[in-house]
């Protein structure tokens, strides 16, 4: 846990309340479990401070429904009726959109994460949002359907204190250079090395 | 994402459906951020399917009231209200407890844990809920405070399908070994490496 003392003070001309309130780039990477897990988690605590989030989950086939987006559809609407929490957006983008590449559809699917992205950068500069975490968004930029220099400009000029987390595996190395924070999941042991396969609420 | 197809089937004669249906023992450990978030997103996920979720704290203050718990909060009024989801209870292991010894003390926080894990054991043994998180429990276990033997026997005997997940830095080795997941988090890059101090709805 953080005993909430840095270990250096920098030098940067902010005050420490300035920079306490800095808006945060996670990137979570790695070939471990836990990676997408952990930015929902990070999105609930977000829910519960009441920031608005906007889930962007960029390779999951859209008949994929995680059971966090039907966790985070109930906080939506608790927030909806209640007043309590903040409001929770969930888009997954394309049934097309998968990490494991078809036959022949890469232009369509490097064309939707455009898009996708497209419209990320344009909620951005309407502060749109509190609370971004864009799942599985190293891919596209691991393939080159999304810019990465066009990714760090957009996020390190991003107007307000907008958070943003994002998660996937071999994430670039610019990314890592621009994030605030960023933990590798590593994979030590998995059921599936047993023989196992995935079940509904552990898996998914 | 798994596929969902498992690299080699064991020899352990059980079927397919039996074997996916394990109940699972995760292990999060490393000196990375992310242990205890990626646990309390693997409870809102088996709180979307219905299971009946008890998270106990072993080592965090009282005073610290992380938004997680906040929000399971809500998560449980709404299945006791409209009957979505499944039951959460939250255990703080008493204001005593922090995994930063203090002075002269050492005796009454080991034996809070020690009577904290009894009653987990007994609840384990009566099968009282489905899924189980232990957070930072390694540290009970690294001090001695809890028996790791024992720890192991009860995990390994306890009946019908419950699933456990514990976190914190330095698992012991046996447990490890016992555990069917295990992912490390590892520090890359840290916020308060660069002077920053944690903010709610991010650290909390």
């Amino acid at each position: 846990m953080p005993q909430g003392r840095p270990v250096a003070v920098p030098d940067d001309g902010l005050t420490t309340r300035a920079r306490r309130s800095a808006p945060v780039l996670a990137v979570h990477t790695g070939a471990g479990k836990g990676k997408s897990t952990a930015a929902f988690g990070m999105a609930l605590r977000a829910w519960n401070a009441g920031m608005d989030i906007a889930v962007f989950q960029f390779v999951k086939s859209a008949k994929w429904k995680v059971g966090e987006e039907s966790a985070f559809a109930q906080l939506d609407r608790l927030h909806a009726e209640q007043g309590i929490g903040g409001a929770v957006e969930w888009h997954k983008m394309g049934a097309g959109w998968s990490w494991v590449r078809k036959d022949g559809s890469d232009d369509d699917h490097a064309a939707t994460a455009a898009q996708g992205w497209a419209e990320i950068a344009r909620r951005i500069g309407e502060q749109r949002h509190d609370f971004y975490v864009l799942d599985e968004f190293t891919y596209p930029l691991k393939w080159g359907w999304v810019d990465v220099a066009e990714v760090l400009e957009v996020l390190g000029t991003r107007p307000g204190r907008q958070h943003v987390v994002i998660t996937g595996r071999d994430a670039p190395q610019p990314l890592l250079d621009a994030a605030d924070l960023v933990t590798e999941m590593s994979k030590v042991k998995h059921p599936m090395d047993a023989g196992r396969k995935g079940q509904r609420g552990i898996e998914w």
